[in-house]
C-alpha cells in the first residue's frame, strides 16, 4: 500500500511521552495555583462564529486567525482566550456572581509565520476577575500573589513581578502636554530595554518631534528606580498637579501595600515605570514577569487592568483584570535552557510488574495490589526473555521492577528490583506498594523546574 | 456601539461554572485513573495535514470533517484520537519503547447534523496499547479492568462491560458457511437489542437472503447467555471446527480468566456474543460497556483488538488494544438524568475571606494563611455591605465564609461560619486551615456520579 508521510505540521507542538509528563505536571501546578486563589476553571469552545470572535475587528489578530466556512457558517479558531471569556461573560451574565474569577489553560490559534520556538498552536493560560460595574483595587493588589505562587511552585524563584499603572502614565503625560503623544511616546520608551536611552531620547526628538527638555522629562521619570518605597517617594514629588495620576499612585500605593500580607518577597516585586503593555486595552495596575537570569525570553506571565471586557457584546460595564501565562512558548524555552527537572519521574509508570513463570495470575493479583496502592503500575505481558524485559524497564526510566518468580510465588511475596542503585528486596505486594509509593512521593516531591 | 450577539456555536457544549466542575473532577479521574495502569498522557494538534488525517479516506467521517485551507495548506481538525495517534506512532517509533501505552484526554471535531445531545466538539477519553508487530493477550485482558477501575472511581456501580472476540464471530460464520456474508449478518444481529429476535431474524431471511435453518443457527448462538462458565462451557461445544473460532475461544478465556485477580467482579463483566464492533478494524477482543439501569443511553465505553494501526503510514505491523469514552456525551447524560453529585463542592473557592474593617491587612494576611494551607480561598474585596458580601457567598455556594472584623484582627483570630449549618466559631488563621480543609476533604470524598 501507498503510505502517506506521519508529519506534524510546523507550528505544532508534540511532545515526546517524557517531556510530555513535564508538560502535565507544569499544568496540574498552574490548576492548582490558580485555584488556590479561587478561580474556577472554564472551558470554552476552540471553535467560534467569526463574526463574534471577531467583533473587535481589524488589526494583526485577523490575518493571521484560522478562519474557514462550514456549511454556511463563517467561523474561526479561538486566537487568545480573553475573546471568548468576554463572549461566556455577556452570554451567561445573568447566570453568573460577581466578581467572577475563572481560570482558562486551553489551545489558541494563530496562523503566524513558522520560526523556531514560535507556535501556531499554544496553550495559554489565564486568570481573570471580573466585575460587574466596578471592582476593587484589592483584585490588582491580589495578582502579583498568584504570579510569585504558581511560579515559586513551578520551582523558579530567580523571577521579578515588574508592575506599572497605566494612570500613572497617562497622568505624567497630561500633565506635561504630551497627552496626544502618548501612544507614541510609550512604543519609543517601550525599546529602553533593549536600546538604551540615549538612543531613546535621539527617537524622542527626531521621530516623536520632542523637545529636547520634554524628552529629558521623560527619560527622568522612567529612570526613576530603586526599591518600592524610594520609587513610591519619588513619585510623591508629582503629586496633585494631575487627578489621574494622583489615583494612579494610590492605586499603586494600594498594590505595594499588601504584598507583605499576601506573601510576596520585595525581592520578587518591582515597580517599574517603564512598562506599558497593550495601549488602548489597559486602564489600570498592569504587570509583567521576566526571569532575572533570563532576561532575553521577554515577559513570561503579563496582563493588568481593563475596564470593558465585553463591550463589543454588551452595554454592561465588566470591569477586571487578568494575566497569561504563554505556556507552550514557556515550556519550548524551559526545556531548550534545560531548566526542566530531570528528577522527577517521567516514566509512565512507577513500578513495572514482570512476570517470571507461565502462569501470571500472581503478577496480575500483584499488579492490582500495587494499583489499590496507588502506584502507577504496568504489567508487562509480552512472553519475551528476561533481558527483553529489564532493557524494556530501562528505556522507560521506571523507578522499580516488580518481579514474581517461582520462589516469590509459592512465598506470596514480590522482589522489588530499585532501578537506580540496583537493589533488590523481597517482600509481601501490599508492602511494595506503600515502599514504592512513598519512594515514588519522595522523587516527585522535587520542583518541575530547576534553575 | 453596534453589539455582536454573544452565541456559542449550536453543537458545541459551553458549561456553566459549577457544572464545569463536575467536568473537571471526571477529568481528573480518568487521568489518574489511566495513570495507574501505566498509560502515559499525550496531547497532538488538534489540527492535522487533510493528507494525514484522511489517509484511511472515505466513508461517513470525511463529510463530517472540518477541513480548511490556510495558504498552501489543506488542513483538517481531528474527527478522533486514534488517526492522531497512529500518526504519532508511525512517525515517532524509534524514540518510542514498545509496548506503548498511552493514554490522551482530547477534543474532537465532527460537523454531524447538529441535534440534542449531539455535539461537533466534544471530548474523546482514549487508552492503547500499542505492539511492535506483537501483542500479548494479557492486554486484552487487562482493559476490563482499566474500565471497572475508571467506572467506580467516578461512582458508577451498575454497569457492564460486555466482551466478546472477533476471531469467534469470524470462525462461527465461516464453519457456517457465511463468511462471506459476515458483515452484514453481523450488522443485522447489532439490532437484536433494539427489535428482538424475531425481527432480526426476519431481516436475515428476506434482506441478507439466509436460508431459514442457517439464520436459526445464528440466532441459537447469539442467544447463548449466562454466567461466563457456562458460556465458555456451550462454546466449547463448537471447538475443532474452525481454527479461527479456537484461537479466538482460547482468547476469550484468558480474558475471562484473569478477571479475579484484576479485581473485576464477575457481575461488572458478561460474555455478550452479540457484541461486534467496528466491521473492519477490529481483530480479537471487542468491548461495550453499558449502564445497567440506563441501557438507552447505549455504549459509554468501547473498543477492542486490532492488528494494524498504522498501516496507512508505516510497513511496521503495530497491533493493538484500546478504548474509548466520549467523554462530553457521557457528561452530557450523566448531568440530564441528575445523575451527577450535588454533594461534592462546586464553588469556586472552598472559603471565602471577608474583610469586616477599612484596613483589609488582616484579612490579606489570614486568606495566605489559608491558601498556604491548602485551602481555595477567595478574597472579597469589593466595599459592599455585609448583607450583599453574605448574599455572594450564598450565591457561589462557598461552604465557609471566613470574617475578620474588629474583634477577631485584635485577637489575632478569624470567625468561621458554615454556610450549611450557620454555625460560627473563632479560631487562630492556621486553625481555620486545618478545620476547612479537613471538612472539604471530607465532603469531596464522595464520589462525582451518584446512581
Amino acid at each position: 500500500m501507498a503510505k502517506v508521510a506521519p508529519r506534524t505540521l510546523s507550528g505544532f507542538m508534540e511532545l515526546a511521552p517524557r517531556d510530555q509528563m513535564k508538560m502535565e505536571r507544569m499544568m496540574a501546578i498552574l490548576r492548582e495555583s490558580y485555584s488556590l486563589f479561587g478561580f474556577t476553571p472554564l472551558d470554552t469552545p476552540v471553535i467560534e462564529s467569526a463574526e463574534v470572535l471577531l467583533a473587535k475587528g481589524g488589526g494583526e489578530t485577523e490575518k493571521q486567525i484560522y478562519r474557514f466556512q462550514k456549511g454556511d457558517s463563517d467561523l474561526a479558531l479561538r486566537f487568545d482566550l480573553t475573546v471568548p471569556l468576554a463572549k461566556y461573560v455577556a452570554a451567561h451574565y445573568a447566570e453568573l456572581s460577581f466578581p467572577f474569577k475563572r481560570y482558562q489553560i486551553g489551545k489558541v490559534y494563530r496562523g503566524e509565520r513558522a520560526q523556531r520556538g514560535r507556535f501556531r498552536e499554544f496553550y495559554q493560560a489565564d486568570i481573570d476577575v471580573i466585575g460587574d460595574g466596578k471592582l476593587d483595587i484589592l483584585n490588582e493588589a491580589e495578582i502579583p500573589a498568584v504570579i510569585y505562587n504558581t511560579f515559586t511552585r513551578l520551582g523558579l524563584h530567580k523571577f521579578k513581578i515588574r508592575v506599572n499603572n497605566r494612570k500613572i502614565l497617562n497622568g505624567f503625560y497630561a500633565m506635561n502636554g504630551m497627552s496626544e503623544k502618548a501612544g507614541e511616546i510609550m512604543r519609543t520608551v517601550d525599546k529602553l530595554d533593549k536600546i538604551g536611552p540615549l538612543k531613546v531620547k535621539e527617537l524622542l526628538i527626531n521621530e516623536v518631534k520632542m523637545l529636547p527638555d520634554k524628552s529629558e522629562n521623560v527619560l527622568d521619570f522612567m529612570a526613576i528606580q530603586g526599591d518600592n518605597a524610594y520609587v513610591l517617594s519619588r513619585l510623591e514629588d508629582y503629586r496633585g498637579m494631575d487627578e489621574t495620576f494622583d489615583q494612579g499612585l494610590d492605586e499603586l500605593i494600594t498594590v505595594t501595600k499588601y504584598l507583605k500580607d499576601f506573601g510576596v518577597p520585595e525581592e520578587n516585586f518591582a515597580i517599574d515605570l517603564t512598562i506599558a503593555r497593550g495601549l488602548d486595552y489597559y486602564t489600570g495596575t498592569v504587570y509583567e514577569t521576566i526571569m532575572t537570569e533570563h532576561p532575553e525570553i521577554g515577559s513570561v506571565c503579563s496582563g493588568g487592568r481593563y475596564d470593558n471586557l465585553a463591550e463589543y457584546y454588551t452595554d454592561k460595564q465588566l470591569p477586571g483584570v487578568g494575566i497569561s501565562i504563554g505556556l507552550t512558548r514557556l515550556f519550548y524555552v524551559l526545556n531548550e535552557q534545560k531548566l526542566l527537572s530531570e528528577e522527577i519521574i517521567t516514566a509512565p509508570c512507577d513500578a513495572l510488574v514482570l512476570p517470571m513463570t507461565e502462569e501470571v495470575g500472581p503478577a496480575v493479583a500483584a499488579a492490582t495490589v500495587l494499583r489499590q496502592g496507588g502506584v502507577r503500575t504496568q504489567l508487562y505481558g509480552e512472553k519475551r526473555k528476561f533481558k527483553a524485559k529489564i532493557g524494556y524497564a530501562d528505556k522507560i526510566g521506571v523507578p522499580y521492577v516488580v518481579l514474581l518468580g517461582e520462589d516469590e510465588i509459592a512465598a506470596g511475596e514480590v522482589s522489588v528490583k530499585d532501578m537506580q542503585s540496583g537493589e533488590q528486596q523481597r517482600m509481601k505486594p501490599e508492602e511494595a506498594a506503600a515502599f514504592i509509593r512513598e519512594s515514588v512521593e519522595k522523587r516527585n516531591s522535587g520542583a518541575v523546574i530547576r534553575e
